[in-house]
């Protein structure tokens, strides 16, 4: 069974979108993007789009690839003290002379709807709730519940350990009330396979196409998706893949997220969600 | 091999005692308790004493059991304020009246030598070494590295998941640089067996007395453990104990801690490290 994460999104923003209309004030999220990256350009563009269908105000700030760190850091304490903005969100990658850790510990935690401000990767771990999840591992949550897929007493096997996606989210699962057993695995594991086999649920965020293969799946787990490589065909037309050989592992999973139109969208999603929890907040 | 903590403990404060005697200025450790519960009392007077055998100022502050958490939060502000404190500790557990998580945060994170200010859990996940490392899993560290035991592409099973032992444990052994692969299990875990016999190195963090039975370690595996048990023998004289049948395990592991005598006095030691380390950044 397909976890339609457009499908899933789709609800989760009408919903959002009635809630924002019943309010007189708009939530508004800041979104600086630094350089012209395309594919930072292609988020960031995605974003604003996502704002705009679910009536959040959005406000683009786009700066030179050059921008000094403390110009930017200076744009970001500005936002910080605007009242009428909810959410701040810096693009990244950031161009090498940008140090990334202080511009996400200089974005106000309040206003971090990317939850990446060590504050509230803090307050998830420790299982405090006022805090923001990042959104990647909130999207994962999110869709999981919408189909009724249980947590408690599984085996949650995570395949990644970056800070936006592998650690968040183990940090999100690894709590008393989710009552999951959580395994963090990565490229270098030894005898991946004989771990990845145990799951109950697999998530793969390793940024590598095919790297879970049906071999490395228990028969009838659920199968989340978190990549997104581009390849290009044989015909050089490139596309989008994960890291879940689609094909055959969908033939062992009982429920398993296509990509796209999986985790992406509700990852998305999820940053809607954040800014309106901040705006309710303001 | 028994993984000697009073050992380590020992040389990491004969090291650390060196330091503050070359230095005019000594640190100082602010250790608050609340009421009177004979465990508390005991952990206090160990941690006071220890202070004194590494030349740690420390300034012991008894409050009755029924203060208030508006005076008790006004005292942790003086202490975040006074220049020549350098660490802040708030016995636990603490009376019900009192929100601990409100103690936690106020307790400025520079001074929060326990590490269980969220900014402190935060950067231990995030990967960031500027912050401080809870004791526990900074003692585990320091027993592992003082016997030379790799966790490089080892499977690291964590046995519990508490805020001051499991989760920081985790955060800190998820890291790039570790590359450790980790599993965080539980009492809740289903087939608990089948996931510690895939541990090279299992710690045990439950607080059951003989909660890790001999069949549940694989053969030459390392085995931490951070329970402290106190139980009655036939003969009523009553002895601490911990979370691991140690007779039976010690005779497959390669490397065990006791208790007491293992975990234990590493923590305190990390105490005294971390109340050094604040000191340095005065």
């Amino acid at each position: 069974m397909i976890l339609n994460g457009r499908k899933v999104a789709k609800e989760v923003l009408i919903g959002l979108k009635e809630k924002i209309q019943k309010s007189v004030e708009k939530p508004t999220l800041a979104v600086i993007i630094v350089g012209s990256n395309p594919s930072s350009i292609s988020y960031v563009n995605r974003k604003v789009v996502k704002c705009e269908e679910v009536g959040i105000n959005s406000m683009l700030i786009e700066l030179a690839e050059d921008v000094s760190e403390k110009k930017l850091l200076s744009i970001i304490e500005d936002l910080n003290n605007k009242k009428d903005v909810d959410g701040i969100l810096v693009q990244l990658p950031l161009p090498k002379h940008i140090n990334p850790l202080k511009v996400t510990e200089t974005i106000s935690y309040k206003k971090d709807v990317d939850g990446f401000h060590p504050i509230n990767m803090g307050k998830l771990l420790l299982g405090y709730t006022d805090g923001f999840i990042p959104c990647t591992p909130l999207g994962i949550k999110t869709l999981l519940d919408n189909f009724d897929i249980p947590l408690a007493k599984k085996h949650v096997v995570i395949v990644g350990r970056s800070n936006i996606v592998g650690k968040p989210l183990a940090a999100m699962l690894i709590q008393r009330k989710t009552n999951a057993t959580i395994t963090i695995a990565h490229s270098y594991t030894q005898d991946l396979k004989s771990i990845t086999k145990t799951a109950d649920i697999l998530v793969a965020s390793v940024g590598r196409p095919n790297f879970i293969t049906a071999d490395m799946v228990k028969d009838g787990s659920v199968v989340i998706d978190v990549g997104i490589n581009k390849i290009v065909g044989t015909n050089h037309i490139s596309k989008i893949v994960g890291d879940v050989d689609f094909e055959n592992v969908s033939k062992k999973a009982s429920f398993i997220t296509p990509v796209p139109g999986g985790v992406g969208p509700m990852t998305i999603a999820s940053l809607m969600q954040n800014t309106f929890k901040s705006f309710q907040e303001r």
